[in-house]
């Protein structure tokens, strides 16, 4: 049984999931999934994952896990937490613990295995940005989880183990810390101003577009004013909502636009760069927040950059975001 | 000159500090530096550094800036922050930006090109953690400063751009948000338990002994009960201080015994791995701190895991601290 364990300076939480038989000279080594070979994710090896949770796109009366479907999500075969069980809350002396009760499952993006996420068709793109929503819906059903974290590693150095377009969902029992950071932080400003952040922070990149990547009549992209990377991007709703669930089809459509615009001029860019996306939305447990405003951040991985930060917390960024901005303003598009 | 800019929702400092003609996609090629050739730290070649701020071990009446040294401590020649100028605050529009005012500098560690750290002898090794005693009393005296990070980059997974034996020291005048995050999750506890939390952990490892590496007379080298990575470790003193500056030469003496025998030991478990360590210390402007108490925490890079948790700040750690630090203890040194 994976666990969580919280840290008793900070209060953080971690997960100790092991993995079989690792031996400390495996982890410097590329995972033996990424180089080719076997791929679970496809088309006719459904019985190799775990059974699936959701599938959009097979015929009527075709049945579950067989071939035929366009996009399908399964519970991750080495899930970081696990679905059964109780939460058996403990001490150490003075440090927490809690049993590592949730669920992790993978999205597999498209039947097609050389796919790219950023160069989906728009009607496949969507079933993705569907798939969220449908299994944020299903997983706050259950009273144990308070989060659902939903991200995307594309690439081997941004921590991808399957070269399958995939994207991950990790429900939560406790609140991951970044998350906790930001509702503080948007709460402290709503309460001085009485206005949500991000609102102030689009209104404010609209008029003065040097940030402003792309918008359309829904969403909005740009690079932060003060970004961790060069090309890191948020992708935000123009209109407040604290919840991603809310969103009705026409939205999630806007929202494929304008994700598939996004990627493809970081693409532009740096060519198969490496990235990290995550969703950050509002707890599961939660009325609608007017602090609050849903997102997506993007994160890409810079390797000549990438190390100092990831063990001081200490960000160093070598671009300025406008600059970032203008180039990906640049690239023209077909 | 560089810039310091806050996240306005965490709150977060960010430096943006532009490298020269930087394009997209240099992002993503190593640093030329890395791959042999001319060493800017190697004796003979002092005048290609700026002038060195601090020098040990050169014969009297030798001029500055000439071979002969053990340690020498120069300015870095590509600074995330410049010594010269005001902070000037501003704002634009609900951002927050200063100058980029601060100190940057590098501790050659060893005249040979060769040495690697964890290898050096204790009267080499002991230069290093005088030589970041004295900075950070020099460095002070300057009221511009909150406080001091001094760290080292491993290998170059870790962010080192040079191979040549060294570690880094930023004077800031900000307080970088790790610190902060610590300090203040330090004294909530203190407040409720009237004890430094740093000191009730060690109490508790040195009993349960099961994330005990290593320990000598002054210090103690764990594995964290909630570590963010298989390997990470903290050096902390047994004696509650929240200062490194107070530090006297006895005890880097026993911070260099054990700091060697840290490294070493991960070293053996894992040959050659990156790593980067951080100093964690008390704000300069603070009188000596209860609740805190100052330590190194060494964070290995791990190539397969460091993916996601760059992007989401949530860590999946596949190695239980108990299990690193058996592996740690069972490798037997020269």
């Amino acid at each position: 049984m994976p666990e969580l364990r919280k840290d008793p300076i900070l209060g953080r939480w971690i997960i100790i999931a092991r993995e079989r038989s690792k031996r400390p000279t495996d982890f410097v080594v590329a995972s033996p999934d990424t180089v080719g070979g076997f791929c679970p994710l496809c088309p006719e090896h459904e019985r190799t994952t775990p059974d699936e949770v959701l599938a959009y796109g097979r015929n009527p009366g075709q049945p579950a896990n067989s071939p035929g479907w366009k996009l399908r999500v399964v519970p991750n075969k080495y899930p970081a937490l696990v679905i059964e069980g109780e939460l058996d809350k403990e001490g150490e002396g003075l440090y927490d613990r809690m049993n590592g009760i949730g669920a992790h499952e993978v999205v597999i993006e498209s039947p097609n295995h050389s796919d790219r996420f950023a160069f989906l068709p728009p009607e496949q793109m969507i079933l993705t940005f569907q798939a969220f929503r449908e299994r944020i819906h299903d997983l706050s059903q259950d009273p144990r989880f308070l989060y659902v974290m939903i991200f995307k590693n594309f690439g081997k150095d941004a921590g991808a183990s399957l070269e399958h377009s995939h994207s991950q969902l990790v429900a939560l029992p406790i609140m991951p810390r970044m998350l906790e950071a930001e509702l503080k932080g948007s709460l402290e400003y709503f309460k001085y101003k009485d206005r949500c952040v991000f609102c102030d922070i689009i209104r404010q990149e609209m008029q003065q577009k040097i940030r402003l990547v792309c918008e359309n009549d829904k969403f909005v992209t740009l690079t932060p004013f003060a970004p961790r990377t060069p090309f890191e991007m948020w992708i935000m709703p123009k209109k407040h909502s604290s919840a991603y669930r809310e969103q009705d089809d026409a939205s999630l459509a806007s929202l494929t636009n304008i994700f598939s615009e996004t990627l493809r001029r970081l693409d532009g860019c740096i060519p198969g760069v490496p990235y990290n996306f995550v969703l950050h939305t509002q707890p599961l447990r939660e009325k609608p927040q007017e602090h609050f405003h849903w997102h997506f951040e993007i994160v890409p991985k810079l390797t000549s950059i990438a190390g100092f930060e990831w063990g001081t917390g200490f960000y160093i960024n070598p671009m300025p975001p406008e600059d970032t901005c203008q180039y990906l303003r640049d690239i023209v598009l077909d």
